[in-house]
């Protein structure tokens, strides 16, 4: 078993052939966003009383705070419950579904909310036809359900989002015939973005991959609804990251399942507790304790304002993105603080916990290698270095408050290594 | 007189009032783009008879290579002779001018040529009504009339910019109301552009700004040739090279003219020699060698194939950008080569040779810093550290064929020292 930490794919030990297979169908993935559907029509298992949201399997009664606010707000915001108590009795009971985003294909931000009626963009890797799902970014303000706040203005945004902007993209996309996103990620790598906490290139990038259909929409007598759509995406350089995330969702489901696999295929946050799912290890979740972040707080907020209400965003750094490729998004220090050396530090570091480089997400700043692609559960347990992660942050009482960079837990690791080793002896 | 490396601006010398008050004019510009016209409606000087060449003024016989063509072909281009002998006779009599277009608030690119017909970018500094003006890009082909190439191709494509591409453009800057161009500039710094060889995010940010107008004259009628813009536009990430080019001359104009500053306010080449303009000291050239270069060709050149034939589009250099930017960008490194160290380097060394940083105009990598502004003879002669200029090169038979980054000659800034110090006995 190797302990030290130059461990790389490539290496004698059992797992690298595995380990080779599964970064080898995450490279080769070619996720393209060929929809927009209301989640019941197109994520699998959803159910007209289904609400799904972030996180590792928990039971209802552990769920507190912003996270079981927003899955509450989310039954009365679909209409299955008038209020939130009704909604928690039909949670207990039974009639509402509480189910977990990553069973479903679909990734949340934070708290994640899906309910059935909510549009959902559909990635399809074209190359291993697995599917992911993500929802639409409510916007710039912050107060939003994902975030856990829920009132007549979210309420507004949300139906917005359902009725103005997404039968739009819905028609532009459709029309586009499907939009390949690895080019437009691979490109807005070489724009400042990491696709996780940046996203301002490939925000611009995508509508304007859209802007012909979107001309023909317009000249076709849709031109107030058009206007309206790309003023929204405009009006935030975050737009694309719900994009990021379902092509990454989709990426990473397909490296999933390799027999031998200790490649980590997902990444999750949940209010009680962080976890890992890792390719050769089945649907097993592998549990530890909230991440640590070294974070920004927007003016007049402490870290003692910051509550864990949930978050799957990091999804991307699981293919190569966001805190795997910091060292392309220097802009980000505005947002989330630090260094240029710390971001290049922490980039570097994380080649050694990881299996492969990716060949089509490269970092100009470091001559154009191919991102760190492929977190190994033996090397994370073997070094004690531990994923990075770029995230938002949100508050006790609702809303985001800053953001900066996690650190997922080392127990999760130490238990999926031992889950590992039990499941293939000697096989690390 | 200050002899040492560490010379900046806020030191005792009497330059350093005048240098304050010409790096202040350049912070404070604000270049818009008010209107796109025919040279002839616009350009300050211009006759149906003139042609606008790059470098400071030569006597006609010492034009050679590619730039004399590139003159003699827009003289046929514009109709004003059958053929390139006709042009050359109609020269020497004085029917035709040659004129150099910093002298008309002019930048070229490469041999940079104008004729009273083609379409420029009118660029006005808000803060103090200099107006800069920059021609259109001629598109992704190496054959281009600036690069010293004419021929039925090249004609087709000048034609199609001014019949096709200008007047689109034209009516929705004016729908627009003139797009402030220093915001798209100081976002781009953030994506990864240094807005002289790398100008992929500003292209983008640019028809972002203009889409909602382009939507409107889509409504209107004119979706045909509106198509066919965004498609010009979108094919090249270099298009917007001449809007930063105009904005940087309406900005380096405003801070020409201030007694007693020895700052640099235009850098200049023609196909014989680089020369440098000096705030302080009038409309005076100061001639050197042509500048040196460390370059990446395309397949198939070596450096013997290189030709000088003229070039201005480092007047982004003269207010802050391209190579005073470039560990803003290190996406070049894959269109000139070198590495990413190396041009942090660079960049870091250009605060030892300018006499301010850009407030707007700033580093992600070096934490925000502020990028240098404002090259001081003084300093430039006093350390030997000459300015760095990201640039294309043209090939000896026409065409582009390589970019690299090239050193302006020391010999422009002793000249320059030395008539300062005869202008401004004691002053340096």
């Amino acid at each position: 078993m190797p302990t030290n930490a130059s461990t790389q794919a490539g290496s004698a030990e059992p797992r690298s052939v595995p380990n080779r297979e599964t970064t080898d169908r995450m490279r080769q993935a070619e996720p393209v966003l060929i929809d927009v559907l209301p989640a019941i029509d197109a994520v699998p298992g959803m159910t007209p009383n289904t609400i799904l949201t972030s996180g590792a399997p928990l039971p209802w009664e552990q769920y507190h705070g912003g996270q079981r606010r927003a899955v509450l707000s989310a039954a009365v915001f679909e209409g299955l419950a008038v209020d939130v108590d009704e909604a928690d009795r039909r949670i207990r009971d039974g009639s509402i579904q509480v189910g977990f985003t990553h069973a479903h294909g679909c990734v949340g931000s934070v708290a994640g909310i899906y309910t059935a009626s909510m549009p959902v963009f559909v990635v399809e890797d074209q190359t291993h036809r697995t599917r992911g799902f993500c929802n639409f970014y409510e916007g710039e303000s912050r107060r939003r359900l994902n975030y856990g706040v829920y009132d007549d203005e979210v309420r507004q945004g949300l139906l917005f989002l359902q009725e103005r902007i997404a039968p739009v993209i819905q028609e532009a996309v459709r029309r586009y015939g499907g939009v390949p996103l690895k080019p437009l990620i691979a490109k807005a790598l070489r724009m400042g973005d990491e696709l996780h906490s940046r996203n301002t290139a490939a925000t611009t990038l995508f509508m304007r991959e859209l802007t012909p259909s979107l001309l023909d929409m317009a000249v076709d007598g849709q031109s107030g609804t058009v206007r309206e759509a790309l003023a929204f995406f405009y009006a935030s350089d975050y737009s694309f990251l719900r994009l990021s995330m379902a092509a990454a969702k989709a990426t990473a489901d397909a490296a999933h399942g390799v027999t031998g696999s200790s490649v980590v295929t997902a990444m999750t946050i949940s209010c009680r507790e962080f976890a890992i799912r890792v390719s050769g290890l089945g649907d097993a979740w592998f549990r530890g304790p909230l991440p640590t972040a070294d974070c920004k707080l927007f003016e007049g907020y402490t870290e003692e304002d910051i509550e864990w209400i949930g978050g799957e965003s990091h999804i991307t750094e699981t293919v190569g993105l966001g805190g795997f490729a910091q060292a392309a998004a220097f802009g980000l220090q505005a947002y989330q603080g630090g260094s240029a050396q710390a971001m290049i530090d922490m980039n570097q570091s994380m080649y050694q916990i990881t299996a492969a480089e990716h060949d089509d997400y490269r970092i100009p700043y470091f001559g154009f290698r191919g991102s760190p692609l492929g977190i190994d559960i033996h090397q994370v347990v073997d070094t004690g270095i531990l994923p990075v992660i770029d995230g938002g942050l949100a508050g006790r009482n609702g809303g985001q408050i800053g953001a900066g960079v996690l650190r997922a837990p080392l127990d999760c690791f130490i238990a999926a290594r031992e889950a590992y080793d039990a499941a293939y002896p000697g096989g690390s």
